[in-house]
């Protein structure tokens, strides 16, 4: 507990700092290069390592705090800080038991300490996933690897790379050449082999910089996460809430910032009289202490019982409501504020588009409401479930 | 803790007896005698009361998860329930120093534990507070009491009393002949001087025979609650979740039933594949599960701070929050499942009457919207409510 | 246009006498015969039928006007007179050309046309076509016809049969018990071999009489429509509008009759200058005025061009937005006017009851919705339709 | 008739070339030059001039009908064409009757013709009326005027003015220096004494050029609108329709574009058997139907009856209903199409964008919904409205 409200503590002082940052970097789309030296130094790098690897061993409650308090800074920080989270998280989640039933070696869990220990000590991973045409779904890769001397040979291109060209480190999926039912995931460094192609030109989490990334590039042995090939799957089915709950809790914060500039405007104004916009934010902010409840049960539900039915139906709900919650409220919440809060600069006008692609992200809210209404019916969401975008 | 699971557990055990029963009292408009013995047999009526006076001492939150699991089972027997909750709830909770603070009389101190000890042993009480022309504000009553002979002598007209004719005693709620500025409350036994009018015959909630109750009766001394006139306003003031938040929990528990209702029906008629039906269900599902948290949570801080501005805030949330999605999700629920369940007497077709009223009691969702509104822009809802049903 | 004006303004005048019978036949489920009894010294039993078969030779667009000012004084009495002006519709839209392209032979258009002067005489037709288990799809049907001595024997039963035991006659679909594939209607007239089983006690439009009816009954060689076996199905196809919009336009009225209803009882409690409940009626007059838009286009289409795609694509808009927008404006209308309105006998009550059916009927919004949805994605919802409730 | 077709045909067929255009001018806010050239040389600017001025004299719903097709094209394009066809379309309404009864001397009736001549070869106009702080509440302008040496000398700044250094004249409003009561409208010549501030750098609409535009310039006597002085309110209230209406087609046009490019968008990834997809287009295919429908009523409405209290109602529930449309329907097809529609540049992402700002508009859509409101309740908007905004 003391770890989970320090952190979230330390997030909540970052925010404004944070905020004060968002504007420019939206209109650029550049990267906050300032805003993770601050979260390096304020040691939230280290936030999902154990605390016996020099981490805050932090619960993925406390993970889902620390995110919605960033987010009500910037959401696109947040975002990229997701991604870091998830690697060092699933890492950090991989217990003696478990290493040994996959039959992790010895070395690859010292080479996992050793990534983890780098984080604590300030650096940060980036997820390389995504492709053209696969999207996130693992099973369609075009990336492939192959063992060369000394350790691996990666080729191929991904896309929607948070943080391309700013990370320590790449997470990256990829198939063997020798047998394509294999994928394996390796932590790539930054560096030689790795190009960034500036593609990243979007509606809104303009400052993510989720390019393109080429890679061709050869990695050393204890770079093969988990020491054996053909685990990403696996880890993918045991910690689905990092590939979709992880999200949810952004945009919680997101639609509170929301709440917070439409309110600073209206008071600002005089305007916060008016019968029509006491109603939006009245319900607006019923709707956003609802979601954010609803990501915390299921991050205490992760935290309590990873991958579980009822806790992925929780997931579920939280990315759904976030989502939908999210792209909702801002949007009432800039017609509650008026034409003068579309100017460019405006936090809203920003958070408007921020807050759209909180549904879109996998699972989507259509996804997430095709499961959950499977699984109420008494399905399987696994047999049943068509969601062909995941 | 053990005490709430406890009676959660108990009124989950109960539900399906409540259900079977529950179209037969829609259908009839008739009280529900029999749910009312099992919730005697349970104990269920000294869940409110204090353990020293025999009770389960149970707190807010654990009303709150009987409320809802008594709803799965038939939402008029829990909101009967929840006005004996709301009764012996409030008396339970006036603590010593509040007694010494508002000059309650030792004697009056004893003439409540009298009433609790009752309620523990199985009686049960109502509430006759709202009167035609001026709802629940209790600052426009016209029943009036004054002072006689070994007691006091009430007179009036209730209306909304549910449970009239059944309980086995009334909070009344009056104003003095001498000065109407002074209002007090008493527990009126049932019995002679009371007549029930059946005027209750509604839409919704059919079973809380909540019909008019007029009153021409003298009570003993000891029925004066505090035993010093003038208290009603002050109890309502530090109280206000029982006046708002306990009907919250009772509409999640309609909602819920009618998502169980319609994935039953469904499933009967092998349409549980239907794309659009999934959605509906999914959709529904998180819904509800976030109106559930956010009664949980209202009801955690009522607990640990009643009355509080950040507590009031929750109960609007809860109220807001309960009332529309119980409303929704009926509707969608029916319009999920077809023709085949607007049959009277099937469970959806009462759900979807049922759940409209939830936003209906005070205050209402608009009223809690507004207030939620003037708070999130940082203002005073006592001041700056317009709210002219409260 | 002069008829349809007439006709119009003739049903607007009933209104108020069908409004103030509405709540006794929606308590008792009784079908409202003085309103047929109105209807019919209206001659409005004849707006479908030819001028030279002394009907008004209406539109269908002058139906839909008719239908929708029914709709505000009982939207039953209205669905009810749908039926029949579906019947008579139909029956006078076959013109000589198609009677020739189908075979028709010269004594079943004579016998058409006894149907129909019968009609501009006062009779009224209700349909006997929906099965348990078929729901109203032709081509699943089990009631079942053979020739006999001197016309048609036909058994078997049917639901939802709206009128049933009032009417004069009764369009029955059935197949062939020699060729299972040849579906036909017959107009089977009143009187024995039909039993009325009083199925029909629903949550709205309670006074439809929509009961089961059981059909062990011979009928003359004239009374099968068309003269030839076979052309339910073609028919079917040649007028959809008959079976999915005509529904649209009686839930526009009741929608009306809900903020009708809602506006007097507001005024009456000065309640009007509430800020919320004046937004709730100026989004509800918005969104009905837009409906009733959209049903009139349809039907001015389908006078134009029947069965026409672009005609069928509004005949769906219509219906999916008469059906959602009756629910909503009901459901939010009974929230403006608030508990007092919910009290059996109030228009409100009921119309909440009435305004959740319109989505339900086939072809239901969720279908509506998806058929649009391929078409305006260039698709033909024939083909790629799944709707397995049509 | 002829000459609607004429030109809503004329419209479609530039809108794909504006389309082509939208989004560069988008990324840099850069006014459509090109796209006014197109309007020109289509003789759209005499689309409300009068045949005998040797315009088109185009209906009300002619004008709407262009509007919307335009808007397929670029919303913003038909924005600024919106003000150009107010300031003609107002001054060609002006009859000869009017202009007796206001006193309007013949030299301005020529001036008036001489503009209007001038816009039917080739001229066209912007509107400079809304000011920082007055919005576009005539009774509060800061700009004024006083009568000098052979015209009037006109000061102060303009602020929301489309199409700001590129029309050929700027309709004014300015209070007179003598008398502040008087409101008096000017058309300004493009040229000396009139400078732009480019201010305009918004969310949505961003090829519009809405800059500042600041005045110190003398005009000559012929330039005051009417002739005499003070009747700048009197044509606000005689032609609503141009300050509120006008918007709404446009906001159609950008609805229908949305989800053109959802379509296109889909079919082109093969992801239009989606269900989701399907339900999502269907009912915004729905709405946005029924919002043209809403348009077209009160287009021809405001030819038939212009200022009528009911042709208002159905001013506003155009407004209303378009303004919601948009941005509700804008949202949905972004989502159903996915991550892969919100990079910059993609049709999807300007729409998202330029369907929020229809509501914002005045009158926004919650002062719309209050007047409705009021209206519906039989009270007088322009007696019970709060809508401080207006």
């Amino acid at each position: 507990m003391t770890e989970r409200s320090g952190a979230a503590s330390a997030a909540r002082r970052l925010a404004p700092r944070l905020a004060a940052r968002a504007a420019a970097h939206d209109r650029d789309g550049s990267f906050p290069v300032d805003d993770f030296t601050d979260l390096r130094e304020a040691g939230l790098f280290g936030l999902m390592v154990p605390a016996e690897l020099g981490g805050a061993g932090a619960t993925f409650a406390a993970y889902a705090a620390v995110a919605t308090e960033l987010a009500r800074g910037n959401g696109a920080t947040a975002l990229v800080f997701n991604m870091h989270a998830s690697v060092t998280g699933a890492l950090g989640a991989v217990t003696e038991e478990l290493a040994e039933a996959l039959g992790v070696p010895a070395e690859a869990l010292a080479a996992r300490d050793r990534l983890l220990r780098a984080a604590a000590d300030g650096a940060w991973y980036a997820v390389a996933m995504s492709e053209r045409g696969a999207g996130a779904r693992l099973s369609q890769l075009a990336t492939v690897y192959e063992p060369v001397d000394g350790g691996w040979r990666i080729k191929g291109s991904k896309t929607f790379c948070s943080g391309a060209g700013h990370a320590d480190g790449y997470l990256v999926a990829a198939r063997s050449a020798a047998d394509p039912s294999v994928v394996s995931q390796f932590l790539v460094p930054a560096g030689e082999g790795l190009t960034v192609e500036p593609t990243w030109d979007a509606l809104g989490m303009r400052a993510t910089a989720s390019h393109d990334l080429h890679l061709d590039v050869t990695v050393g042995t204890d770079r093969l996460l988990g020491g054996v090939e053909g685990l990403a799957l696996v880890v993918a089915q045991l910690m689905p809430h990092w590939l979709v709950a992880s999200y949810a809790a952004v945009y919680v914060g997101v639609a509170r910032a929301a709440i917070d500039a439409a309110a600073e405007h209206l008071n600002a104004r005089n305007l916060a009289g008016l019968p029509a916009v006491r109603a939006r934010l009245g319900r607006a902010d019923a709707a956003v202490a609802a979601a954010e409840l609803a990501v915390a049960e299921a991050a205490r539900r992760v935290d309590e019982a990873p991958g579980d039915e009822e806790t992925n139906r929780w997931v579920w709900r939280a990315k759904l409501l976030a989502g939908t919650t999210a792209a909702d409220v801002a949007a009432s919440m800039l017609e509650a504020a008026g034409t003068s809060a579309t100017r460019r600069g405006h936090p809203l006008e920003r958070l408007y588009r921020d807050a759209r692609c909180g549904s879109l992200h996998p699972a989507t809210s259509d996804v997430c409401a095709d499961w959950l209404g499977i699984a109420t019916l008494g399905g399987d969401p696994d047999r049943d479930g068509s969601s062909p975008r995941w």
